[in-house]
């Protein structure tokens, strides 16, 4: 029993580095680059308090362990900002394959196969649970970065103007309509603060 | 329903805070503080990871969102180190439930009693599913500081010794044979390893 102990703590060790992978997006407060390890939890912590906006029947517990997973390759891929060129996309996925197939090769069989197959649903798109865990993973960053009290990011990336993030986030949000709507919202706001520019 | 969201939205982003909260434990890789966003996040890795050492019918759902949530009090209340005296710890106590009140208070009133109930199931330590979150979050700086790999905190906390450590741990780890067993093995390959004093 302790060398399958020491298997999953091989694990959970290796994981501690997502507290290291730095992402584009800054903490709300505007003092530092948010990690994917908070991200992650902040990403939990949403799909608790944002439940009611999925469909009725989700699995909400389903949605929190995608989350709390779906960013691990980041450890051995790195991250992609969200309106990266379609072709260092492609890259990325093949880097997070390998990487996924690695890191959960760490764990016992059992667990290994466990874990990889929480990532390749989250990866497929296709369950409700993922399409909700996606749409919020969508919504954070802005909720961060326009939210109310929030400083937009202007300055750094001034191609990300009202009409542009709303033309990329659309496709993760329109599903879920009072969720869009609320983003739609929080958007219009920000640009009426003077804090994001149309 | 924009209200409605507007008051989760001010709560999440309030949580945002916990990210900039530090804990005396020290990354694995000693490169920094641990914050105690990050920190919940990989305590619920922990609870997917070893879900198997917690008791059959183990609610391990409910152990992750108890532990996603049982830090956010640490906002208005800050942290105290798990060797802090009895007389702090008292005062810590009310503090935190007076923050739980506040923070908790920023959601709709559904949410709010919902999320509570959660927070003082946490407090009051005798559902199985907290006892078991609990012993998570005794085991986890245990991993960071003296598992495989890591450094051991001899210079900053001399005081921490193997049996000083054990001591302290024993009271929430001994209920779960396997996990008490496992703890004492990375503690005694800490000792074998230099980076322990006995
Ligand atoms: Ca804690």
């Amino acid at each position: 029993m302790f060398a399958r102990f020491l298997a999953q703590l091989d694990f959970v060790l290796t994981c501690d580095r997502l507290k290291t992978a730095l992402r584009t997006t800054r903490l709300h407060d505007g003092s530092r680059l948010e990690n994917s390890a908070e991200h992650s939890w902040h990403l939990a912590l949403l799909a608790l308090t944002l439940a009611e906006y999925a469909p009725t029947g989700t699995d909400v517990g389903r949605v929190v362990r995608l989350l709390l997973m779906h960013d691990l390759v980041e450890i051995g891929a790195g991250d992609l900002s969200f309106d990266a060129p379609a072709e260092a996309q492609a890259a990325q996925q093949e880097a997070e394959a390998r990487a996924a197939a690695e890191l959960f090769g760490l764990l016992p069989t059992d667990q290994a196969a466990e874990f990889l197959g929480l990532w390749q649903e989250f990866e497929a798109r296709q369950t409700t649970e993922v399409r909700f865990a996606r749409a919020l993973d969508a919504l954070q960053p802005m909720l961060l970065t326009w939210g109310p009290g929030a400083q937009g990011c202007a300055a750094s990336h001034p191609e990300l103007t009202h009409l542009r993030v709303l033309g990329l986030k659309e496709k993760h949000l329109r599903e879920f309509p009072e969720l869009w709507a609320a983003a739609q919202g929080v958007m219009a706001q920000a640009q009426a603060r003077g804090v994001l520019q149309p």
